[in-house]
């Protein structure tokens, strides 16, 4: 109870001065329960005498956790403990927060990972990386928030947009963002309460979810070969989120024909676009689309992101939105004092900067062209169909029935692979059956051995469709 | 109309190849407006004719553009614009995209910011600072998303809550945000639907738009010398929001016997504590506190961030919840898919590991110690009471009225000083009047001119109360 009783071992031999042994282990006493609040610790004077050492190790020792706010000193009175109570030191972690809550498998150790909207960090040049941090880190830090992200971000993705994505914007008309759904969360927290949203049937649970979170309506509409049903989509909406590009978990690119009239009807009937330009920028022998937010950028609210491109430890995304819903976002940020980390975009911008994005891209394309190919050449002859191949970096594997995809995603994971079920990404009941296989994550070798894996149980599920 | 008139000048002498000096000139015409959609391009031999170089050139030229998407081919019929619409072109950008929206002062160049909350760049050592960043370039990039953040960066905020605030957790405890509005938007979606929450009166303002954004019924609560009033707490609370560090804007900081008595009543009550620890690592000449979530960590959520200590460029923070809110709000992020961004996460957690943050803690200290007595004295004798200067980056300076605050504001943005006037706090009929001079920011000189301004019109305000 007293510091007395307290088993302290000091070390000469270690680096660490004497005084910062004995504060080291008056710490590790109160978090570890030795110590509590309220006790009362011995002398600097009869401490120093028991230690073996001077008295101006002690007060040293005390002087610091008296700094630190763990002690305190009553004149006349002595020192005594004053923060840890025993209630925190005996948090317990509960099971729940690290169970997985989202439906989406979870990776254990020696897994491959064969979810789609990962990155391909095979592709990633290491050197260029270091050299990005470099150049960000001599920026000169902040002295306050930029709640449109910063201006050389900004001007990167300005850029970025116009040669790969064909979009022409100003800076001035750029919003960095934390990621997607980050960006959709924003947008949705505009849209008047309970509003009505159109969302891809199925569709991208996660985006499903950032929306329904805030209140908004979900209303399903079908999706086919040629993207989203324009055709099907009732009055009354106040948005529609779509993924053009290459729809998730579907596959298919939205035509042009479907874009022009969905900006068209977006213009008469009064309500945004929100387009997720998910794997915009990788696509395979098909020539490219108009964004729906160059066919119509008053109707159109456009997010990007890097995560999928590079890594998810960039955290960096961007928007383009209408004017005045780009005003209304900046407006609602600098009242919250929100905005998303700069950190990562200083690194982004560093990269685009020496071109390095631009040689990622191309590097990034060429080995995904390559996998697809050998993901395709391994899954032919399965019995499967393999849809949306014409761009990102995941394709779609037919399944005969719901059982016959609940049994293989059970195997794969139970073999090892993980996969995404269509099931999982529906809201009505389903209308398709099979598995969204991403190529971009696992390095090669794990690739083709996963890739085997699930060919083997494709052809296992088509060729006896009712037990399988 | 067609390639061939437009003016293409090639260059021999600069470094780009010629086929890249095409791409970039169709480049710059479709954007400019001088090509448009579906207009057609010369054949590349024609191009080739013209300008007097290779038809591998021009052929390289349009692939490139082919595949950046702004062309399109088709077979024996030529090549066609296909992006870039000219309403993308113009888009205005709005006025109202660049108005100050928050009401807090917007720096103009040269002005000198007092406003409260800024960090002190002063004090960073930029040599750290870059090792950080190269340190955190080296971490491998992460194939998917942390959505409670860089196991590292949670390890270096557990150390620095234990040794600078007393406060043990362990890293399955810790969530990284964005900041502590983030970390509080994050909280309050977990609040049922039109909850109230007990808020300071006068009070943090960010906070009061965040939580309102999220449709939560404010209830004010005085404060006073020993900080919020406790006692004055209505019943029926789902939570309660509060600075005890250091309160914003009036600088008390909230004693000992109502810490205990918040968390009691949260108990009682079954309210959340809201522990925005605004300014907790600075504190002048007086006895350390314990933290509400050292008392409480049963009912208080508690929020830390960076921004403030180092620089907004990180965008990190911290939140440190009961078992149970943690584990909602890590469920929301995974199912949502959005989490703070994780580069300046590895910063932080580089600056931590090699001791430069601890270092960085105790120059800030010093140096804060210094410019809060160049104020102090520079401030006594105005006929002004200088309150909250205990804790801190910023102290209270007390005005005889509403009129003499808005005139002191607006004299000193006429004279290019910024600070924070104590009306913009108040949710009801304002109890206190003065600004809140913050002393952080700006280089040693600026502020020692900025606060002789501001003396000046503090000591003209309280000797002529009436007409002041």
């Amino acid at each position: 109870m007293l510091a007395d009783d307290l088993p302290i071992v000091l070390d000469r031999c270690r680096p660490e001065p004497l005084a910062v042994q004995v504060a080291d282990a008056l710490r590790a006493a109160a978090s570890g329960g030795l110590l509590r609040v309220g006790d009362r610790l011995a002398s600097t004077r009869a401490l120093a005498s028991r230690l073996g050492v001077s008295r101006t190790v002690t007060a040293a020792a005390y002087d610091q956790l008296l700094a630190e706010g763990w002690l305190v000193g009553r004149r006349g009175s002595g020192t005594f403990v004053t923060a840890a109570p025993p209630s925190a030191r005996h948090r317990p972690a509960t099971a729940a927060a690290h169970a997985p809550t989202s439906g989406r498998p979870v990776a254990a150790a020696g897994a491959i990972d064969l979810t789609s909207g990962r990155p391909c960090l095979d592709a990633l040049d290491r050197a260029a990386w270091r050299r990005a941090w470099r150049v960000a880190s001599d920026r000169v830090p902040a002295g306050e928030p930029d709640y449109a992200g910063a201006l050389e971000f900004r001007q990167a993705v300005v850029d970025h947009l116009l040669r790969h994505r064909g979009l022409p914007a100003g800076a001035d008309q750029v919003l960095a963002t934390a990621g997607t759904t980050d960006a959709l969360d924003e947008l949705a927290a505009l849209l008047p309460a309970g509003a009505s949203v159109g969302f891809e049937e199925p569709g991208y649970r996660r985006a499903a979810e950032t929306l329904v979170a805030r209140g908004i309506r979900l209303v399903p509409v079908p999706v086919d070969g040629d993207g989203l049903r324009v055709d099907r989509l009732p009055s009354g909406l106040a948005a529609v989120y779509c993924t053009p590009a290459h729809q998730f978990p579907l596959g298919p690119r939205l035509s042009a024909a479907r874009r022009v009239a969905l900006v068209e009807r977006a213009r008469a009937e009064g309500f945004l676009v929100l387009e997720d330009d998910y794997d915009g920028e990788l696509r395979y022998d098909v020539a490219p689309l108009p964004l729906l937010a160059a066919l119509g950028p008053d109707v159109v609210a456009y997010l990007g992101t890097s995560s999928k491109l590079l890594t998810p430890t960039l955290g960096v995304g961007w928007l383009v939105a209408p004017p005045a819903m780009h005003a209304e976002l900046l407006a609602a940020r600098e009242r919250a004092g929100m905005r998303p980390s700069p950190a990562g975009q200083l690194v982004f911008a560093a990269l685009a900067d020496y071109g390095d994005l631009a040689r990622h891209l191309r590097r990034l394309r060429a080995e995904l062209t390559e996998r697809r190919a050998r993901v395709v050449a391994a899954l032919s002859g399965t019995g499967a169909a393999l849809l949306g191949d014409a761009a990102g970096a995941h394709l779609r594997v037919t399944l005969p029935s719901a059982a016959a995809e609940r049994a293989l995603m059970a195997a794969a994971a139970e073999a090892g692979v993980l996969l995404q079920g269509l099931l999982d990404c529906h809201r009505c009941p389903p209308s398709a059956f099979g598995v969204s296989l991403g190529y971009a994550r696992p390095p090669r070798p794990a690739l083709d051995r996963g890739v085997a894996i699930v060919a083997d149980l494709v052809r296992r599920a088509w060729s006896d469709p009712v037990s399988g």
